[in-house]
């Protein structure tokens, strides 16, 4: 039995992994699933980096957990870095799921095209959304309409400073000894293929274990029991 | 139901869908498999690329279809950017089947590396063939090897003008406002992987839906069942 | 029914590919799994790369094989290609199986990252070893623990001198008119997705087949059936 923490991406909480969760929870493991300061319901939108770092710090401190299987998905991988950097000595692992791999000082807008931050709409307290058309086609191009449109209303507003906010580690991810591992869903689209999470980012990890799954960047909606088997696949020793 | 008109590639007619065709009739919809001009029997095979894509064109008005999802496999990609350029407003998204991704001014031969030109046989009367053993390791490299001398035997020498021709049209694809979808065959070695038809074609689609699918360029031989389920991810909303 | 010969890779020898073999001859194929000189029990660990390919030209000789298909794993595809420059009469095609291509003055050492000598531990009599730690992350990344470990355990220490010595042909692999082809795992990451095998190294082949498959470098230990399944797809004419 190991134990999980799921971290969410930039849009998401904790509540869109909970039917991942529950298919790990019936392997016998023990999963959380915390919401990052920024993402809760009625949190200020101009929460930064920090801060949600910060969060899941605080949830596996008052949780007493340790031996963490510690999986960061998208935005959240820059956040896991920030975590392990806090509390190695609690993780047993890092998981970055379709994530992105900061070093100390990048910011998550450092790391993408240049055009990206056009493609967000402002909604005037500190977030922003990404449009349904952009999300549809180039986040979960793997599920149908019905399920996309279910999905997407899930999504709450994301605090932008969180994106432009830079990384504050002592240690880099590469030069971390705390064991890695990345899962690749191969239809990702969110970066453009020729400018892509693997290997681009991922080989900022040093050694790590590579895991790849067919699935879009939101296979959590479209796969969840793939989801969960690559988690697995990743997490174990 | 959706309306498909599945436009082949070079060498082939639309006989070769049939079978895709097929698939999709069985699931509901409404499908066309029409042969371009310049590989119908007894064409002229001096044919250029405006006479393929005007046929296409033509097949479409003179059927009276609207709300066309209009799939362009190989040069047929080409091919379809035109007829999108010329009738937008009957249709309702482009699915490009490995297919090449033109912008005005460009030819397929534009497109590929600058030996491919060297592999082809000249029939002396504008048309060119490419040799079985070429076919045969890069073309379908997934079927056994009575499935790909069957489907070598179906194919029709290709007017070499429609290479060479540049794309006339007044909006790049990237700038359309019609959906697009790319269908990437993983095993897909038509051209290169250091020079590849996705991403290096593809994101001149601008915003697309990728689908992927394992399977050579000639999947429409090699699997149908697998193509027909990839066009349909491809072509919904 | 055909003839393979299957050609280890590093660290290895032909036992390891005993349960893929049993596969195919399952399927009524004859099958040799010999180990190159240097990797036998009891081998001088000072053995050089062309010690090792006569190893394998002896075999095919004193078994009097024919119309063989030669499939050489990771370093085994150097050999694979100085026995084809030796003996091509005897050969059907060559398999590359996540396998290195070398030109005629290139070793193994020359097609690596320059910091790959450096994850080598050295034994004191001429052979290296991989420590488990790499190689359980990057080699066998879709295996379990178990599996893992009891794979690694069946490893020898390798000659250093196969990594270092050029490779000396009369034809380098693109020019050989025996058919070839190139089997990519899709999850080998023995060399990092950035400076990979596969185009990187296939593309040296000229025209070639490729076959995927799901899977890290060590298949032979993942996953025998789909390794099996990968040669014949390959193999075939």
């Amino acid at each position: 039995m190991s134990t999980y923490v799921l971290v969410h991406g930039a849009w998401h909480s904790g509540v869109e992994f909970e039917s991942v969760a529950a298919l790990l929870r019936a392997d016998g493991h023990l999963v959380f699933t915390p919401t990052m300061k920024g993402n809760r319901p009625g949190d200020p939108k101009t929460t930064g980096l920090e801060d949600a770092i910060h969060s899941i710090v605080d949830f596996i401190s008052e949780n007493e957990l340790d031996d963490v299987i510690l999986v960061g998905h998208s935005y959240g991988g820059i956040v896991i870095t920030g975590v392990a950097d806090r509390m190695a000595s609690r993780l047993r692992r890092l998981v970055y799921l379709s994530a992105f791999v900061a070093n100390n000082g990048e910011s998550l807008s450092d790391l993408v095209p240049p055009h990206y931050p056009d493609l967000l709409t402002s909604l005037g307290d500190g977030s922003v959304v990404l449009p349904f058309r952009i999300w549809r086609e180039a986040y979960i191009n793997d599920a149908d309409l019905e399920t996309a449109h279910r999905a997407y209303a899930s999504l709450n507003p994301h605090p932008l400073n969180s994106f432009t906010d830079k990384l504050m580690v002592r240690t880099n991810p590469a030069m971390m000894t705390l064991p890695k591992s990345f899962i690749n869903c191969t239809e990702d689209t969110a970066l453009p293929h020729s400018f892509p999470l693997h290997p681009r980012l991922s080989e900022k990890l040093g050694l790590f274990r590579l895991v790849q799954t067919p699935g879009s960047h939101e296979l959590c909606f479209s796969n969840p029991s793939r989801l969960a088997q690559a988690i697995v696949e990743a997490g174990r020793d």
